[in-house]
C-alpha cells in the first residue's frame, strides 16, 4: 500500500483545525504529509513545517508557489488540505485545482457566494477532486441513519429537529485575545455569519445528508448575545423541506452547559430516530408500535458494508477523529479511483452551505421572512 | 385534619384525566370525593358514581343542578374539579364559581377567547378560588428551576428551548374509535388547536413559569400530518421574550419514539439548566466555567422550603401523580387560607394559554407572521 | 366501592415509613385509615392520631388493646399496617393475626429467626392474611421482568448482578441524633444486620422475585466503615443459585453519590435485561444477536394484564409511591377475595429474608465461608 | 520531529489487536512501522507486510532473525510491538530486549508465572524499555480519576466496584471457527484463564491504577457457561485491599447486552466517582454533601497537564484508539528520554496480572478460598 502525498495550507502553530486534519489523514495510513504553506508568516511556516517533519524545501510561505512547485515535482503532492480561516479558502482552493491537485477543504466553503461560484467553476474545469470536510457525515451511525431513511424504514419524513449547541462564546472572549474566537466573530473573516457559519452549516448539512431531503424555504431569527459581538451567536431557524417535511434548526455558541451537543432527531410516518454527537456510538430507532431499539456502531443490525466505516468492535468507542478519518480515507479512495465518493461532501454541499448562510442573514434582516432556498447545483 | 369535600364534573367511565385528578386529590389526604356530575349521560353518571363510592343522592347528571344543590347543602362540596373536554369547561366553571364553590379546572382554560373572558369575569365576582391544573409546574425540580432563575443564578436569560413531543397521534387513530383522540382532534371540541392546545399550552406555560419572562411576540408554523386530520399535530414556534430572550417551542404528537418528552432548557449569561419530564427527579445545572451539576429532587442544594413539594427521600422517584398532587394540596391550602397560592396556575395562566392558541393559529394562517403577544391580565 | 378499614401500629410523628404506607394505602382509594397505635408514647400516639384525622376513641397506646378492641367492634379494622422498627414487628403481627385481622408488615420480617418462626406459626393458625411490603416487587417493570424470565425469553439464567447503594450513612450520623440512623445501626433494634437487613433483604428478595430462582449458598464479606458503627454498612456477597446460576449482591450505605441506586441485571442463555429503581419507568432487554430494546412502563410489549399495575400512560412517570400502592391494592384484593395474592410477598419471603441476614452474618464471621442456604418454607 | 522506527511481531492478516496497535502508533505521528514478523507463516507474513507497506527485506517469518537483523542495521527499529496470542509473548519479548530493542507488549504479560519471571529478568538486564499495553489507563478521565484520588479528594478509599462485561462469548463460537474466540478459550494458548485473563486483568489493573491501592487477598468464583468451554467465561471476585478497602470485580463474556462495559466506581470517606469505558468522555464525581458533578475530558476542572492526554476540545469525543495512542506516545517519550514513563504500565503491572490469574484459578479450585495476594515486584 502506497501512501498518498499530502500538502497543507494553513494549520501552523497556534491553529486548531489543521491538527485535526493531520491526525485524520494519518489514522488509516493513507496519507503522508510532505509539504505545506502552514502560515502566511514565513517564519511561522518554516517552524511549523519543522515541527511536523516536513522537509525545508517543501515548506512554502506562499500557497501559489507551493501549488506550482508541487505540480511540477515528479514526487509532488497528490492532495492538499485547506485549513485556513473561511475568507482565505477560495484563492488556494482555486490555485491547487488549476494545478491539477486534489483539494480537501475545511468548511464552510468560503466567505461569499461570489467566491463559491468561482470555486465551482474551477472544479468544473479541473481534473482533480474536491472534498469538503463536513466531517460529521463520517460518523458511522450518521451514515447508518441515512441508509435507514433511504431504505424507507421511517416512511415519508415529517419532522426533523437538528441542533448544535456550544457554550464557548458565552463570554465575549474574542475581546480577550482568544485567536479562534477572534476570527470566527469577525464578519470580515468569517464571511458575515457567526454561529450559522461555524456550526449552523454543519447542522444544515447533516440534516440534508441524513434525511436526503432538500430545503425549500427557511425563516431565521438570529441574535448576538455576546457583548459587542458583531455576528450571530444564536440562531433559531424554521425550515420547510421537500415533500412537506418541517424542521427546526438551533445553533448556539452561548448555551452554557453544552460543549458540542449536535443532536439530530428525525420522524417519519413509520418511525423515528435520534443521534447525538457527544456519544456517537449509539443511536435510537423506534418503529411505530414497537419498543425503542438502541443501535450501536458495529452492533446488531449495523448492516453489510458498514464495517468500512469503523475499525474496532462495538463497545470500544470511536470518536470525532475517526469520523474525520473516514472522510480522509474515502478521499484517498476517490483520488485513487477506488470509489466514486458518493458519501463524500463536495461542492454541492459547499454551495448549499453558502446559500444557507446568505439566506439566513437575509431572512433575519427582514424579520424572519420566509425565503425560498433555491439549491444551486454546481 | 379535616378533609375538604370535592366534587367532579366529567371523569366518568372511559375518561382519562378525571382519574388522574382523583388520585392527585387523594395522595396527600386533603380531599374526599363526595359528589359528581361524572357524565352527561345519566346512566353513565350513576354507574361511575357507584364505582367511586359517591352516594347516589350526590350523583348528578346536570352540573347546574349539582352546583345549586351542593351550595345549598350544609355538608356541600368545598371545591369541584372540572375535567370535561375543553369546550365544556366554561359553563360548569362559571356555574360553580357563581355558587361560591372553588374550582380546580383542567387545562386549557376553555375553547374560545370569549369564553375565557367570561370565566375571568366570573372569577372576579366570586368569593371562591380558581386553580388551573398546569400540573407540570408542580414538579419539585421545575419549581427549583424557577427559584434558581429568580435568584439570578443564571443571570439574564438569553435562550430557552422547550419541547413537548408525543407519538400517540402518529396514526390517525381518531378515525378508529379512540375516544381521547377523537375529541382532541375535533376542532369543535378542542377549540381549534390540536397539539398547540393539548400539549403546547403546557409547554408555553412551563416556559413562562420557569423563566419568569413574558412572551412579547411569536411566529408559528403549524402542520397536520395525520391523514385527514383537521387540527395541528406538529407545531414549530419561535418566541421573543422580555429582555431580549429568544425561545423555540416544539410541540408534536407524531414524533415516533417519544411518549411524553417534555424537556426544558434555559440558558442565561451566567449558566444553564435542563430538565425533562420523563425522568423528573434529576435536573442539570451548569454555572459558566464550572462542571455540570446533577441536582436531584430533595438532594444536595434542593433548598429550604422545598421539602413541602416532596414526600420521600431523594433516590426514591416521585412522578406525574405526585406533581399533580402538589397542585391539589396547595389548592387545599389556598381554600383553607393557609397560603396565597403564589405558585398555583390560575386565570392569568389560563388566559395566556388561550391567547397562545389564538396567536399561533393566526400566525400560522399568515405564513408564520410574527404577532405581538399582548398578555392580558384577568 | 367500599373502602377497607385500616389500622396502623407505629408511624407516629417523626417516623418515616409509616407516612409512605399511608400514602400507598390512599392512592388507589381502597383503604381508609381509621385506627392506630401510632406510638408507644400515649401522648405522641394521640397527637399523631389527631394529625391524621383518626377518631380519639380509636387511637390506642397499646397495640394489644387495639387488636382486641378493633376485633370486637362491628366496624373494626379489616387490616393493620405494622411500621415499627424491626425488633417490634413480631409481637403486634402475632397479636393482630390472632385477633383475625389481616396484617401488612414492613420488612424485614422481624429481628430474629425465633421470632420469624413464631410469626409463621401464627399465620398458619389464623384466618387472616399476611403481606410483607417488599415494595420494589410492585414496580410494573420489575413484574414485567419476572414475567419475561418466567416465559423463558432469556433462556436458562446464568448470572445476576444486584446492587442497592446508598450514601446516607457515609458519616456516622447515628451519633448526631438522626433517629432513622440510630435504630437502624443499633444491633439490638435492627436484629444484628445493618445494610444487609435494611436494604440487602430488599435486594435479595428482588433477585429471587425476578429470576424465580432460589439461592443455594452464599459467601458474605461484611464491613463497617462508619466510625464506631456496630453493624455492617457495606456488604459484598456471592451467591450460587438453582440451576447453576451465579450472582453478586452489593449493598452499601456509604457509597457516596448514590441515593437509592437499586439496580438489577440478569443474564441468561438467550438474553439479558437491566432495570434500575431510580428511573423505574424504563428497562432494557437484549435478545442475543439483536439490538437492545428499551421497554417502558405501559409501552410497546408491556403485555396484557400489566395495565393493572399502572395508572397513567407511558411517558408520565410513576414512582416509588405507586409501586408501594400496588402492594396495598393487591392486599385489598386479597383480603376481599378478589385475587390469590400470587404476586404479593408474604411469610415465605419474610423467612427467606431473615435467613439471608442470619446466613450472611455467620458467613462473614467465618471469613466469608460458603454456607448452604436452606430455604425454609412456612 | 523524527519518527521512531517500529517493528511488529504478530498482527498479520486476520488478526485483531495488531491493527489497533498500528493505528495507535500512527495517531500522534511518533512511530513509523518499518519491519515485521507478522505471522509465523512465511506467506502470510509477506502478504501482510506488503499490505502495510513494509519493505520486503524487512518482513521476517522468524522473530529471532528479525531481532538480530534489526539490531544490526544502522536504521534498525527503535521499538517492537508484540501482538501475538498470550502464550507467544515471552519468547519474542525476551529476544528483542536482549537485542537492545524496546518492547511494547500486549496484555496479559504471558501465559505462565515462570515465563513472567524470565521476562522480568530480561528487562532487568536490558538497556531497552518495556511497556505493557493496559491501554485503558490511557483514557484521560481514568488518569484524572487517579489524580483525584491521589490528591485525597475522596479521602481514604473504602469500596470499589469494578466490572468488565461483554457478551461475544455467550454462544460457544469457538466451536464455529471464530479465530479470536478459539485461542482465547484454549487453555493451552490463553494460559489457563479465560475471561479473567482476557478482560479480568484489564479490570484488575484499572482498579489498582486508579485507586493506587494494592490488593492483599482475593476470593474468586469462576464459571464456564459456554457449552464445552474449558476456561472461565464469568468471574465473580471479592478483593481486600490496602488500608481496609474492599472491592468486587466482575468479568464476564456471556452477559448479553454488554459490548465492552468496563465500569469503575470508587467510594471513599469524602466522595465517590464513576467512569465507564463505553462513554469515556464523562465521569461523575460526588463530594459528600454536594451535588454530583459531571466532569468531561478537557472540561472544567480537568487540570493542568492533562491536555497532554487529549487532542481535541471537550464535546468532541475521543475513544479507544486515542487512549491506546496515549500509551504509544508516552512510550515514544520514554524511549526518547523525554519522560520517565511514570504513567505507563510495565513489568510490575504484568507480573501482578499474571499473579491475579494464578490466584483466581487457585482460589476458584478451592471453593473460593481467600488467598493472599503477595505482589511480587520485578
Amino acid at each position: 500500500m502506497k501512501r498518498l502525498k499530502l500538502g497543507m495550507v494553513g494549520g501552523g502553530r497556534g491553529a486548531f483545525i489543521g491538527g485535526v486534519h493531520r491526525i485524520a489523514s494519518r489514522i488509516d495510513g493513507r496519507f503522508e504529509l510532505v509539504a505545506g504553506a502552514l502560515s502566511s508568516s514565513a517564519d511561522t511556516a518554516a517552524e511549523s513545517a519543522a515541527d511536523l517533519g516536513i522537509a525545508p524545501d517543501r515548506s512554502y510561505s506562499d500557497f501559489r508557489v507551493m501549488a506550482k512547485t508541487e505540480a511540477d515535482r515528479s514526487d509532488g503532492i497528490d492532495a492538499v488540505a485547506i485549513v485556513t480561516p473561511n475568507q482565505m479558502h477560495a484563492a488556494p482552493v482555486i490555485a491547487f485545482l488549476r494545478a491539477g491537485i486534489s483539494v480537501i477543504c475545511d468548511k464552510p466553503l468560503c466567505a461569499t457566494l461570489a467566491e463559491a461560484d468561482e470555486i465551482a467553476a474551477a472544479i468544473k474545469s479541473s481534473s482533480a477532486h474536491f472534498v469538503l470536510t463536513h466531517n460529521y457525515t463520517g460518523y458511522p451511525l450518521v451514515r447508518h441513519a441515512r441508509r435507514i431513511i433511504a431504505n424507507g424504514e421511517l416512511g415519508a419524513i415529517r419532522v426533523a429537529q437538528i441542533e448544535y449547541a456550544q457554550d464557548w462564546l458565552a463570554k465575549s472572549i474574542e475581546n480577550e485575545g482568544q485567536k479562534q474566537a477572534a476570527w470566527r466573530t469577525d464578519p470580515a473573516k468569517s464571511g458575515g455569519g457567526g454561529a450559522i457559519g461555524d456550526i449552523g452549516t454543519h447542522a444544515f448539512n447533516l440534516l440534508g445528508f441524513v434525511t436526503g431531503l432538500k430545503t425549500e424555504a427557511l425563516s431565521a431569527d438570529l441574535h448576538s448575545f455576546g457583548t459587542g459581538r458583531q455576528v450571530d451567536d444564536n440562531a433559531h431557524i424554521l425550515l420547510r423541506m421537500q415533500g412537506g417535511a418541517k424542521a427546526m434548526l438551533w445553533a448556539s455558541q452561548i448555551a452554557i452547559g453544552n460543549e458540542n451537543r449536535m443532536c439530530l432527531r428525525v420522524y417519519g410516518e413509520k418511525g423515528g430516530l435520534e443521534w447525538s454527537q457527544e456519544n456517537p456510538n449509539v443511536m435510537s430507532l423506534t418503529v411505530h408500535g414497537e419498543a425503542k431499539r438502541i443501535l450501536t456502531r458495529g452492533g446488531a443490525g449495523f448492516g453489510d458494508g458498514s464495517q468500512l466505516w469503523t475499525r474496532i468492535p462495538p463497545g470500544h468507542p470511536e470518536g470525532y477523529l475517526e469520523c474525520f478519518a473516514n472522510i480522509y480515507t474515502e478521499a484517498a479512495d476517490l483520488i485513487e479511483g477506488k470509489n466514486d465518493g458518493a458519501m463524500l461532501p463536495g461542492i454541492d454541499e459547499g454551495l448549499q452551505g453558502m446559500q444557507f448562510i446568505d439566506t439566513c442573514l437575509r431572512s433575519a434582516k427582514n424579520n424572519s421572512e420566509w425565503l425560498p432556498f433555491g439549491l444551486k447545483k454546481s
